[in-house]
């Protein structure tokens, strides 16, 4: 970590946070993992926009959007490259779930460096790990995420990059971190996100990017034996962008033309 | 609070937590609340084997059982009463699902003055919030708990004291912070928590005493429409023990003869 800010503070100190955040105690907050790019924060309000929508959903009074820019604002001048994550919980109380309206929120931007990445196609895996359905927590970015830490610590093998996840009904949902896209008889498909999954921002970019290109596009359930039949297959991040898919157990693709037209579109 | 300890130390300043700790990041841990009354935490070793199944579960490597027990050794002997509320995440890292094997998880452990309580019979209410299906975490108390925030924050009227949970299919499962029983045709049924729900130490206590008493008890799905013909109505947990259930929208109960049985014999 490079750089941390708490509630507006610079931390001397990483053990900062107060042992009664309810971030800590329940995951009662949402959180943005952002990518900062030659002083520039990526899809910036985008990213704020899906955090208030969150806060939002949670009942949770977020800092002022000019107040959130500011604080990114300092880390992007100070490290003009990195990812930014910046988190924001109900704030720190007493135990107990019930929450005093008035309760000052918490505030956290974290910088980590840029990570170096190169393009190249990756080989993805199932997961056993299931994400739950709750149409109630779906879409936002909470800090609900034991599934996905589950998932991405179902193998160590440096040679698969990423997970594909079903909910508990069979339905092909995400990556462990990504959003997933299937190119199918020329329609580009996604999950709908309907019972779990993140609203990935560069997922959203995607979509409105590929209309844009008359490409077709569709959000609706998708399930894992529709996946052979793709004739591309990517996932998309705001970190990494998007990545096409090589290999998927046994099955193999080869390039990515729409992936890569969509890449180039939006510049990631 | 009354005092905290992170890591075997005592927090000067409640400001003490990693930032970059996953029980923020993710919810990626585990908790225990324990009733401390005249120096002796109940049911000790029922919590601290909850929370290394729970650990087991996540594939956290906790701190071991004397470690923990000496740091509950500690605020039980400086605060004779009291309520201990013990976390262990897997540690703090940068940002990523994926978290190294080897990593240093972190225990805290906090004190909160005593409750008062009194044993009156509950007012409770449905909560809209449904709780996700997940075998993969039913059971045990991690840290991703918004689903209870959520439920419990529906209402702010001092006048109803719980509030009851159904998963996402309808089915019963307990109240926010609490299990539930149901006496139906003098059998004692409460829910099964397959798929969802905290396996409560004073729930594993009354099934147990239950047994012995010669009480006929049920571990199965719960349906709200059963609720109707209980005989009785309580809710269980490890701070406030066994409260009967006095009204539930417009259904009413006077008095709870096996929960009042129940507490005499746990001593609750």
């Amino acid at each position: 970590m490079l750089a941390a800010r708490l509630n507006g503070v610079a931390c001397q100190d990483e053990h900062a946070l107060s042992v009664q955040d309810r971030g800590l105690a329940y995951g009662d907050g949402v959180f943005e993992t952002m990518l900062l790019r030659a002083g520039e924060i990526r899809f910036v309000a985008d990213h704020l926009q899906r955090l208030r929508l969150g806060c939002e959903r949670l009942g949770i009074d977020p800092p002022s959007k000019q107040t959130l820019l500011g604080e990114l604002a300092i880390v992007a001048k100070s490290y003009r490259d990195g990812v930014v994550k910046m988190i924001v919980t109900r704030g720190a109380t007493a135990r107990g779930y019930r929450a005093a309206r008035d309760l000052q929120p918490t505030h956290l931007t974290l910088l980590f460096p840029a990570v170096t990445d190169d393009n190249r196609m990756l080989t993805v895996r199932w997961c056993n790990t299931r994400l739950a359905r709750n149409a109630q927590l779906a879409g936002i970015k909470h800090l609900n995420r034991l599934e996905q830490v589950l998932a991405r610590n179902e193998w160590q093998d440096n040679a698969i990059d990423e997970g594909l996840m079903m909910d508990t009904e069979g339905e092909v949902v995400c990556a462990t971190a990504a959003n997933l896209f299937a190119v199918l008889d020329q329609v580009l498909v996604t999950p709908d996100l309907r019972f779990c999954g993140v609203r990935g921002i560069v997922r959203q970019q995607i979509l409105a990017a590929a209309a844009q290109l008359g490409v077709a596009v569709e959000e609706r359930a998708l399930w894992p034996d529709e996946l052979a039949a793709a004739s591309e297959l990517f996932v998309s991040n705001a970190i990494r962008g998007i990545r096409s898919i090589a290999a998927l157990g046994d099955q193999h693709w080869r390039g990515g033309p729409i992936a890569d037209t969509l890449r180039t579109r939006l510049r990631l």
